[in-house]
């Protein structure tokens, strides 16, 4: 079943990815109906980072990264590599000179449900990492993996070219076929959100904005 | 028995909170017999943030976030939001548009059992958050918690009112009738290690200064 | 069993103490066959810090910091601190009056399989510790434990003098009789990274600086 | 703070005890609008007891176990022991020889939010224990704690005198003033469940019994 | 996107079905290319139970169980139901009730990445469950999920209609496209290991029977 | 520095071994000054097993169980195998097949710091294992480790030919040159803890037995 490097996958405009990521991870999943989130143990190395790519999906067993080799040849300008391990493990995969090459060829990040090491280059490099743990363990190359096939990472489903968007929030997937609507919808809530926060800065009160107070009395809240 | 708005609900003077903002909770923890620390799996979203207020405490059900809305009128100047869910969750209850308007009504900041969101937007606006997890889930409006009621956070009794402290250490909860009795002992505990610092800081050890090396002689301790 | 200081321990020069520090957890730890890693929920409570030192080991009663104390009169210029409680604790056995009192004596961290706390103050102060948690709950000093012999700490065996590297990646030891040794093949790595970066900066792939397809191909990589 | 031993407790009738520990937690949970219950982590030693009791509560200093032997001679027929660590511990503070002096004391089993041992004389003696962890480390008797004081266990309040109800389910509290009331709508909601179990295993759908079609279709549900 | 209920869904043949139970967990994983195991944190509530089935899958809102009652009407002789929340959730979604209806159904078991309740009764009932905790905590039934669409369970993929096969080592998914191949592979793997379980038995060594001994010394294996 | 199988282990006498099993972990623990125990994750299969044993150690790469084979031969009649995987792992490791084979060597069971799988047939052969989790997910064998060399195992020390002792309560190791004179003095606990059970149970409080009540008068404790 493993062993097989897809070469030819689909991805979004970059004008697509590029919009998500300014929209961000809490804002892209409301938009698409609350799903496509990672587990919320996947956390950034460091903060501040915000990116979208178009997901390059590694299918790696346990402790070997062998594959991570073989997906870099892959990327494109804008991608974003994504790993999932074939069973449990917090093993480094991935460090300082597997970034350097991944960055070379347009990578914008890591998104891995495992281990990563060499932090302080990577932050460095300003090359954005998610992930399960830290471990300086490293893994041994002696088994294959796939490339670019459906994974399911941190308990979500990612197929090759979706976009992936992360943030000091977490990590959301958006599945190809719907990042152009999804966008669509991220920009309307935001513009949405604005109005709402000047009116909330000003000392508004959301139970007046949402027109909360008649439903509240309603069900049975009482004021004492 | 949930569904109550407790309105006017007593709160230590403010000067007191602020002294116990200064000294902290690890000081604050010391000074009222080592007691009142939530579990220390409720870390800060970002480093550096030291506050005290007084809590206006949320129950609120699991993945609902109706509370929020009734809770922030009950804001005043010095406050501090207090949520504990009534089952485990980590949904994210908070975002910036909450912390916005919890703000504008003199919050300082949020205690939250559970998770939180926006965290970008969270540490440009200054407002920091202590909680369970970070997790973009949002949450439903649908059913009646309360607010202002004794609720149990992250293992520990909160009534409305106490005075909340927070920093990198943690969350120390000081009960309001205490207040001003911990601020003194804190204070008071304060000067004294600034004179210990000194002379630790000059070379001497502990087990002079402490006048251990009898007692540890005593009960058997052996150099070799 | 407890109750022991052993005064004289044998310490690596601190050139190749310092020598290690320079190459890091991940490399020194790759350097000696991929062992003497701590487990990786041993974390640094502030980024940024590489040290390495000669191990002054604390075996410590759960919730009993008396032993601290004692340890801090047998370090050197140079030492690192560290704790492992007898067994499983998250009590902050250390914080920044303790660590004022290291400092004086020349000691660059801490490494404490249990909770730390003042994490303001040993920021400021510059003194990192890589910690299992944080929690401001104190200790005790009531029963005896031992300083400077061999303990089990984060699953990893550590001798006193051993030397102990700890950056953001985790915490590794090394034994002092390896340390030369170890330092050597540790600066080897460095020197060959460094080239194999450039290649990767590049856009060289690590598939053909590694001459890795023949070999993929024979096992069965398929490329779709 | 510490230190106080309080000898008159108030407890509900044995009779209202009885019919809670027939009910199961469960049901109890629901009779009294879904409050009370410890944390999930608080798992039986062995499966298939079921209990209730007065609590007779200790707060105990982490890793020391004296108040337990204060506690036992505080302990009625028909009482249950509640310990609470005031920091996070895992220590084993109970063992086979406080389960016979408690048995003895007309004990019906122990909740701690810390470690047991002994366990296969525990089951051997019929004493159901439901703690967070297993642990053979054993305890000190150095510091003083409190009997019979109000205690936060595992994210629940717990008064002296409230009902303890056990089983395979976990733990819950019921508060001692609300007993016989939450005891008479647990029974009520207990008959209610046998008529409509005899529906169910006949093979009627719980969306006609409770009539949810029409509220399905109107919010939405469509099959396809 | 929630709120569908797909009724007919494709299942393999009941006599499949079985046979995969009867190999178990381990077995058909290996048959399968060591794919589609839950995470390990997945338990059963009892030993000793061995099954298999078609999946019915439900996709349900954090801490809300209404589409249970949907999906139970969907289920046909030989199901298994499969529960994955849209976001974490402990909370006890099933009990004793719903088990009653589904086993009327003809449902073998549940799989559920959240809590469960009523234990005592299950294990009476006969019905086992495998899920992510145990919680008395209940649920409320407010928001639509769906039925029968893929989710993404304990980090595994499962479509409805896909086999599950659940033991004391825990749950593993077959497409249902490939559970006749898996079955014949399960099998063919089962007699290879009763042959060699009786070599083993007589005391022939693994080390002869697969023939390592050349392998591994060529790879430096050292006997001192 | 794997790739090592020391063959000649020294084991202390079957008698003494037999002798600590009899006594069990929580008294074997206690006899030889609260050391030893593994971490309280490690978890027996089934309840009820109490074995000692001749620790046969086995240092493992992740995923890999290449060196179980190899340790098997190095087995004899009371013999325990002792597994820790170089860095932290779930994979099953070790199932019916291998289990048949250590049992026909004199295997008495297993410890493994990581997963186990074929639990029922495990317990059908009566062969009792203590591990970190249970997984289905198998191992490949591809990679060198060492066979009866020091291993740090769930944060404890064990060289081969230490005593390990399993039970309900956990895993215990007592170092070989140790072993008789611990059994002695647990075998002297045992006869003194007989004697207290019985006036224990007979209602004497440990309060009168162990002559605590003056003691805890005088540090402060109050009867209200």
């Amino acid at each position: 079943m493993a062993g097989i490097v897809v070469q030819n996958i689909e991805r979004p405009a970059l004008s697509v990815i590029d919009g998500l990521a300014k929209c961000g991870v809490a804002t892209c999943h409301e938009a698409q109906g609350r799903t496509g989130l990672l587990a919320p143990y996947m956390r950034p190395i460091y903060t501040g980072a915000r990116i979208a790519g178009a997901a390059v999906t590694i299918s790696a067993p346990p402790g070997d990264n062998w594959m991570v080799h073989v997906a870099i040849e892959q990327l494109r300008e804008g991608d974003v590599l994504l790993l999932a391990p074939t069973s449990p493990c917090s093993d480094g995969y991935f460090g300082d000179l597997l970034a350097t090459s991944a960055q070379a060829r347009g990578c914008r990040g890591l998104i891995i449900d495992a281990g990563v090491r060499d932090l302080r280059d990577l932050k460095d490099m300003n090359f954005p990492v998610w992930s399960r743990t830290v471990h300086a363990q490293g893994t041994i190359k002696a088994t294959l993996g796939s490339v670019n096939v459906p994974v399911v990472c941190a308990n979500a489903l990612v197929n090759p070219g979706d976009v992936v968007i992360a943030d000091d929030d977490g990590v959301c997937i958006v599945p190809r076929v719907d990042a152009e609507a999804v966008l669509a919808k991220a920009q309307a809530r935001e513009a949405l959100e604005e109005a709402k926060r000047q009116r909330l800065a000003s000392g508004e009160l959301g139970l007046d904005i949402y027109d909360m107070r008649g439903k509240l009395a309603e069900i049975g809240l009482k004021y004492v």
